[in-house]
């Protein structure tokens, strides 16, 4: 897989989606289709899908959405030319009443004509801005999973949608934070500025080297704890609903959309 | 009114929503209630709710999202600590079958436990920001209601809604064409940048002179017309639709809410 991801990461658009949607290629997209927006996926019987969608107008830190299936349509088109949603992720996870039941490469034999795709932006959107800024991003130079926790702070519910928000840490060099923040604020599709900074207490957070998803990362001196939403909080809503059916990618498989990375909304016009 | 108008002009927020609550002041809001978010209002039956969130998600320029009700309550719990939506907004209009059925000033006789409201950003936030840099803005300054027009941009479909975009215009000084749309892409929440400047005709607009809505503005000499979406574009999709009842506020007599016009997200935190 390395090899073809090597290969990969100078392909352009339409390569790495025809290697993903073939099955060739079936790993991460972190630095494939670079200048392109990448999305998290949850995929959902109709029937929720107005509770979830209110759940996301809520939370917009955590859940900014980029786009919204018609029912039983698998081609986002707003968000692509040629998006079938069904292969063109490279792995997905299946959860059946709030439990993964099993992960795959493709979900076409799990598609029904009742379901609903929410595209949701991510994190990567903003960090390849803080370090175009010259802002260094610790797991990333290491090759690590951004370290993740759940935080004390409460979403705002919808239907049987709630939980806590699931926020991630970077730690950004005392003099750079208000760049930090005044950065990521300009991408509300990719979680927006950081929802606190500094003693991680503060929010529910009793130590950082033991996150709840990904891999510890060190706060050097002279470093502050910068946390933003997490796209793991409305995964964990949905858990928690126990929904007979839904659908998401598996983590860092995110959708590559032909939405630029800079576009001001989210549609292809 | 207006004697009421000029008291209200200076007046703290929730003495504003009492005038407006009670029935006191029935007249428009642009100027009241300084420093909060103003919305444009769509109120549906759920049967629609979901195509018409869709609709707004996928047209985020005309229609902006800030606020979703639960199905059947009537307080905007996400914008206001007590906003009760059958009551707060000075004038409604009311359509059945697509059609102007009657104008009021509550709807406590037309709220039924299976309708969803849409609050949607409006103009406002970004005319204010426009005239704090020095951008004068006409139609303001001339007591005057801004000119809009049906373009020939195609907005995206989502079930029944569908239709072209309605833009309106404001003349800029050629020099202060690109500060206007760098100050307006601040704010995805009250239309954005402009969708177009220069020639009207490239929009399908024939002359600046009869707008389709609102009242025609001069376009001094080394000024530019610059078009933004207007809100009046969901009102056009829905009134297509031809939904068996729909509500929306009265144009220019907005739901004031208790949201900071500078917030980064519409939701009470």
């Amino acid at each position: 897989m390395d090899n073809q991801y090597q290969k990969l990461k100078n392909a352009d658009l339409d390569h790495v989606r025809h290697a993903i949607r073939s099955g060739q290629y079936r790993s991460h997209t972190a630095g494939l289709g670079q200048g392109f927006l990448q999305a998290n996926l949850a995929i959902l019987p109709q029937e929720y899908a107005l509770d979830f969608m209110r759940f996301c107008q809520r939370n917009p830190k955590p859940c900014p959405l980029t786009g919204v299936s018609d029912t039983g349509n698998p081609m986002m088109f707003t968000m692509g030319r040629d998006i079938d949603i069904r292969t063109d992720v490279p792995a997905y996870n299946v959860y059946r009443n709030g439990a993964l039941d099993h992960d795959c490469h493709d979900i076409l034999d799990v598609w029904s004509s009742d379901m609903v795709v929410f595209a949701l932006g991510c994190s990567f959107t903003f960090e390849h801005a803080l370090i175009r800024d010259g802002i260094p991003i610790w797991h990333i130079d290491h090759d690590k999973t951004v370290p993740m926790f759940r935080s004390n702070i409460d979403t705002v519910p919808s239907g049987p949608f709630r939980g806590k928000m699931v926020v991630s840490m970077r730690a950004i060099p005392k003099s750079r934070v208000q760049d930090a923040i005044d950065i990521s604020r300009k991408f509300p599709l990719a979680h927006g500025g950081p929802v606190h900074w500094g003693d991680p207490r503060d929010i529910g957070i009793q130590s950082l080297d033991a996150p709840d998803w990904g891999d510890a990362a060190p706060v050097p001196d002279d470093h502050v704890p910068v946390f933003w939403a997490c796209g793991v909080t409305p995964q964990v809503a949905i858990e928690a609903a126990k929904l007979p059916l839904c659908i998401t990618h598996k983590p860092g498989h995110m959708l590559i959309t032909d939405v630029r990375d800079d576009a001001e909304i989210p549609v292809l016009t």
